[in-house]
């Protein structure tokens, strides 16, 4: 058993989808009890209140479409902190281990001989879909259910994902990082034998209060995704499941929903008013 | 806008997979502000100090096996104490959308006019492999993940899988509920091409403190499951992702887990000792 106070413990946790409130209590507690927060997560300043005065926060996500640091970077301040004897809380958007090069950090932590425990999040593969009212599973619908990277680009010869099988042989789809991908992934499906029929939905920011939703079906996804300017971060859902939403949406029905609260105080004589804006649900 | 104090309002929870920390705060906040609790989930005892001294719980899982609730009855429940003007929180295991029925139960609301909201969980398809080392995703392993109810008796003729899409188009496949199936299971993933060498893991229990796993390959699993007793509840992990667990198993490292501390206070003379367990980590 390593000794914590020289080799430090890191947690790898999952923040959940985007809603505050769906970060899991175990997250909350590796958040307040770290002596260093590692985050790369988008809706982050959320959990900043949470951690103590002396914790150290270091951002290492994306800013303005960048890296700020590359994973391998990110690996050695992982390391360089933990091996320093802190508690290390690596804070990942929705599930370390779905899509969130967790497996790879916790290697890295195992070669360095430091401790480590996971601690699963709410994936947004789930929540978003289940707050635009699409059940991913359904006794009427499908009993399978695929998860995949959209990030690969699909026109490239050698992809690593089985088309054929996807499209024909599981009920519900869901990708990852594809919207910018949406043309081909859709031209691929359907080449494969999935009706251009198939229900489809993007939602983007999902959980949060910017979350939105666009549905078509694999012919006219593409056009009305354009339409509606869709872009990152957003998951796409494909297959039968997806004609639920008509039925189940709610979320998107609260009367708050996406709009914005404006506050503006009184001027003073001569003074422009200033206005402050805030987001709803999120 | 249905009117709360006369319709009442339901939310449909996850429960995450057995560790009672990793229930999400928004199911917490559910569970705490509810009149009436509506469970079915075998950890739920965990959860129940967190109600308030007013709320009716109301027990519907299986008692001895069989469902102590019909899947109308609940539905007829969580219709009758919304209606009354309550605040009802369904508190299902896991997700309530995935493999979980919330889909049915948001349907019904829907019908009877009863606003709902969903309260995404962790599903146990991805947090019990976390904890027993095993990433269902890696770069270096694979881009396409499948979750399959394994309820469905897989030497029936229709069966509504397509077996050979999943044997050979998917990286990681993950069966819920499919121990009592693991043999045919098996024989169909082979029938249909894939290597018998492949990689399997089933996880008992994941995340409680009787977290259990037994590994093996498609050809020795069957085996292994039965010498090992392995039954109900547990998930089977089939694909090459298995393979880390060798490398990243910690929560099973833990000193204390499944270790049963027993606390013997000493008798009175006369009196035999009394004797109470407490598991560890769950």
């Amino acid at each position: 058993m390593p000794n914590k106070a020289t080799k430090g413990l890191v947690y790898l946790v999952g923040a959940g989808p985007g809603d505050p409130e769906l970060i899991t209590a175990k997250g909350l507690r590796c958040i307040r009890t770290a002596d260093v927060l590692i985050y790369d997560y988008l809706a982050a300043k959320a959990f900043l209140s949470h951690v103590s005065a002396a914790c150290e926060c270091i951002y290492v996500g994306k800013k303005g479409g960048d890296h700020t640091l590359s994973q391998d970077s990110i690996n050695a301040l992982i390391v360089e902190k933990a091996a320093a004897g802190n508690v290390v809380t690596r804070l990942k958007g929705g599930d370390p281990f779905i899509f969130g090069r967790g497996g790879e950090e916790a290697e890295v932590l195992v070669e360095a001989g430091i401790p480590f425990e996971v601690v699963p999040g709410v994936t947004s593969a789930i929540a978003a879909p289940a707050y635009a009212g699409i059940p991913l599973t359904h006794r009427d619908y499908t009993s399978t259910l695929a998860f995949v990277t959209g990030h690969e680009d699909p026109t490239k010869k050698s992809s690593s994902i089985d088309w054929p099988s996807l499209a024909k042989g599981i009920g519900t789809l869901v990708f990852f990082m594809g919207v910018k991908n949406l043309p081909s992934i859709v031209e691929r499906l359907v080449q494969n034998g999935r009706a251009p029929e198939t229900p489809v939905a993007l939602v983007r920011w999902g959980t949060t209060s910017r979350h939105r939703t666009v549905t078509g079906t694999l012919k006219t996804i593409v056009a009305r995704a354009k339409a509606a300017a869709m872009k990152a971060p957003a998951i796409i859902v494909v297959g039968k499941v997806v004609e639920l939403r008509d039925t189940l949406q709610w979320f998107e029905r609260r009367p708050l929903l996406g709009k914005r609260i404006v506050v503006t105080p009184r001027p003073c004589p001569g003074q422009r008013p200033r206005r402050e804006t805030h987001g709803y649900g999120g």
